[in-house]
């Protein structure tokens, strides 16, 4: 029986549920080039209208993750472990977390992302070191894998393919935000990149793409669900961005940061936060048996420098100037350093945190459009955190920033992004649950 | 204000109203190709499942008239009067109807369609006459059209031009059946025709587009609308199709029996069909004061010859040969001609006319694809209607075909196309309803 493109848009535009082999059938062909992106467009708005159930969710992920090369990395290790972040503002976890868990004998193999919208890209943000390039052929990615236990490298054509040439039709066609589509989209790389356990930090907020908590559990939720399905194992940790994580926001800024916690200092919510991440990936992977356990092995690599030299030799590793691991002085750095004042009095209620995130592209620390070069020294510490009391005038952060009009742009719009209350106001948690699969 | 597309299909998607400056900046770039055909199919699917109002709809229709010319016929009439069918089988009204008005002094030039589906095209019967070609530059037409009072043309594509374009893509997206967009479609086509009044022949039942009367209706009401917004009379007969109208289905035997109507012949339904759209069309261009009156025109413009003189001018004016008219039996005839036989006995309840209307087309007398050519001497005719009894091996109509495999089908398919009460049944009338304008 042939499948007509025509009939599985009808049924879905109808509220039907598409059968594996039409969703096969359209992943495979619509990647081949012969199903055109018209008939693609239509069906994703009908999707996004109509929905998917959990069974149609997964087999779009499977299909999307079988529509190129599935990695295996068995060789190289038993148990494999990646991590998945779903992006925010200052978010530069990985930076810390990878390292630390491959300096616990862990193997880290990972392909990131770049900065989309408001949120940063732990790509742009590694790119600060003068000559690191994410740009590794499969074979070398192995090579380095087994080598020092850490890779950081681009999304590679050939996993997923499907999965680019939708999310690039989604991005025009106003359907991006569809629970269905962003976890197909997630988990089929993460299962084409050959995980047998994924760490899910999934962040709900104002600065996050899902902005409240229950659309961040509903979302982590379903997949965990499709990686029990695909016979991984999926722990989803749902964390707090309603305001940056640390301090630093912007690329170098990010990278000092991150150089500091692994140094043992930097803010210390989001050591917290890098803590409980590499404690569960160390944990899914098999170093610990305990939770408590594998917090300790990642507290010791983090205190005896392990976590830091990890971090230098996957700068060195990929072609990047490892002295600027050790003085981090010599990351690049902005031409203007200006503080930021509060304009009003108060205790810190809420972040426009998305905002905030756009202040730091805005300074050329993202991209506005996609050919956009990024500016890493460029950026801001914002040290005011939601429950402070701050008074009008006094400093909350600094702006780095390299022309006038960016700086001043920046010291107007980072302490409009507050909200200010007259009452008290409780810090949010860092995390609101964990999601483990079935 | 720049207008973003991704902006209008966010909007549509989450069911919001689109301004009219969103409606016709859509129509306007993806008229010129600067919207891709992925954006508009991703709109068409949004509208399809969110719907548009009234107020959309009619800046639709008026914005897809727009996009190409608009044609002004006052030089030739003071009052132009156009008609259009919504399309079903056995439906020659307008071989019969449109001669009958001009004969009496209404002119009338029209554009055409070709058959689509089940359903026959005007166009397409008209090419059995031998030469005669719908084919007409706008000068051609507008000669013809003051010198004989009657053109029957192919639709330009200097004439809405976006609504070929968009029908295509919706032909392809399944996102045809919406009503907004089946009315615009054929609303921008008759506003930039240029009619001051129209009359629609809106057909309900199981040979139609749309099913119900309910249905029909709907889309009646809503055309009726539009036109009223545009400045135009619009006048919407619902009619039945819930079996063939007529005997004859297939192309030369439909021109014969729309011959024997002029001739004061045929089956008096379809007589009765094609007096009631010709005298409102009269009555509309301000030919006649009452309904009346005009019925008597048409009547005496069909008793006296002058329809058929009239239907003569027009194959002749346009390439045709005019001595198939005076003898229909030099229209292109099939090879075989068969009868075709009840295969039970009782009262015929329901047709599926849709599948009498692919019985057709199967024997060569429609197109499964596009560039199928059309055997004008294929069809049959088929005399048993709703309401009738009948007995098994009762000759019940003829098939006439051109080859022994589809001729034995046919003789299968069509019986089994009715179905047979033991009860009585009424025939089902031949109007449901009138619409008319505010």
């Amino acid at each position: 029986m042939t499948i007509r493109m025509v009939d599985v848009l009808a049924r879905k535009r109808d509220g039907g549920e598409l059968t594996g082999e039409e969703i096969a059938f359209f992943v495979r062909e619509y990647a081949a080039g012969a199903i055109p992106d018209y008939q693609a467009a239509a069906l994703l708005m009908a999707i996004y209208l109509r929905g998917m159930n959990r069974r149609e969710t997964v087999d779009l992920t499977l299909a999307m993750a079988h529509s190129g090369e599935l990695l295996d990395l068995h060789d190289i290790a038993p148990r494999i472990v990646d991590k998945h972040s779903s992006g925010g503002v200052g978010d530069k976890t990985s930076l810390a977390v990878l390292p630390l868990v491959a300096a616990c004998g862990v193997p880290v193999g990972k392909m990131s992302g770049r900065g989309l919208g408001s949120s940063g890209g732990t790509l742009d943000k590694m790119e600060s070191f003068a000559g690191w390039s994410p740009e590794l052929s499969l074979a070398q990615f192995k090579r380095q894998l087994r080598d020092i236990g850490l890779v950081l490298a681009g999304q590679t054509a050939d996993l997923a393919p499907a999965d680019g040439k939708l999310y690039a039709l989604r991005d025009v066609t106003a359907t991006v935000s569809n629970r269905s589509l962003i976890a197909a989209s997630i988990m089929s790389k993460k299962l084409a990149a050959g995980a047998d356990a994924i760490v899910l930090d999934v962040k709900a907020g104002s600065g996050a793409f899902m902005p409240t908590v229950a659309a961040a559990e509903d979302l982590a939720r379903l997949m965990v669900e499709i990686g029990a399905d695909a016979g991984r194992e999926v722990v989803a940790l749902i964390s707090d961005m309603n305001q940056p994580l640390g301090h630093a926001v912007g690329n170098a800024l990010e990278v000092k940061e991150a150089i500091a916690a692994l140094q043992g200092g930097g803010p210390d919510e989001f050591w917290q936060h890098c803590l409980t991440v590499a404690a569960t990936m160390v944990r899914l992977a098999g170093a610990a048996a305990t939770d408590d356990e594998a917090r300790a092995l990642i507290t010791a690599a983090r205190a005896d420098g392990r976590g830091l030299a990890k971090l230098r030799q996957l700068v060195v590793a990929q072609g990047g100037d490892g002295r600027q691991v050790d003085d981090p002085s010599r990351l690049p750095q902005a031409r203007y350093v200006e503080p930021i004042e509060a304009t009003g009095s108060g205790t810190v209620a809420a972040m426009d945190t998305g905002e905030l995130g756009w202040v730091c592209v805005r300074c050329g620390g993202g991209r506005l459009v996609k050919s956009d070069r990024i500016d890493p020294g460029v950026g801001f510490l914002l040290t005011a955190k939601i429950g402070d009391t701050i008074e009008k005038g006094q400093v909350i952060g600094e702006i780095h920033a390299n022309d006038d009009m960016t700086l001043q742009q920046a010291q107007r719009d980072i302490p409009a992004a507050l909200t200010l209350s007259p009452d008290p106001v409780a810090p949010p948690p860092l995390f609101y649950a964990t999601i483990n699969g079935e």
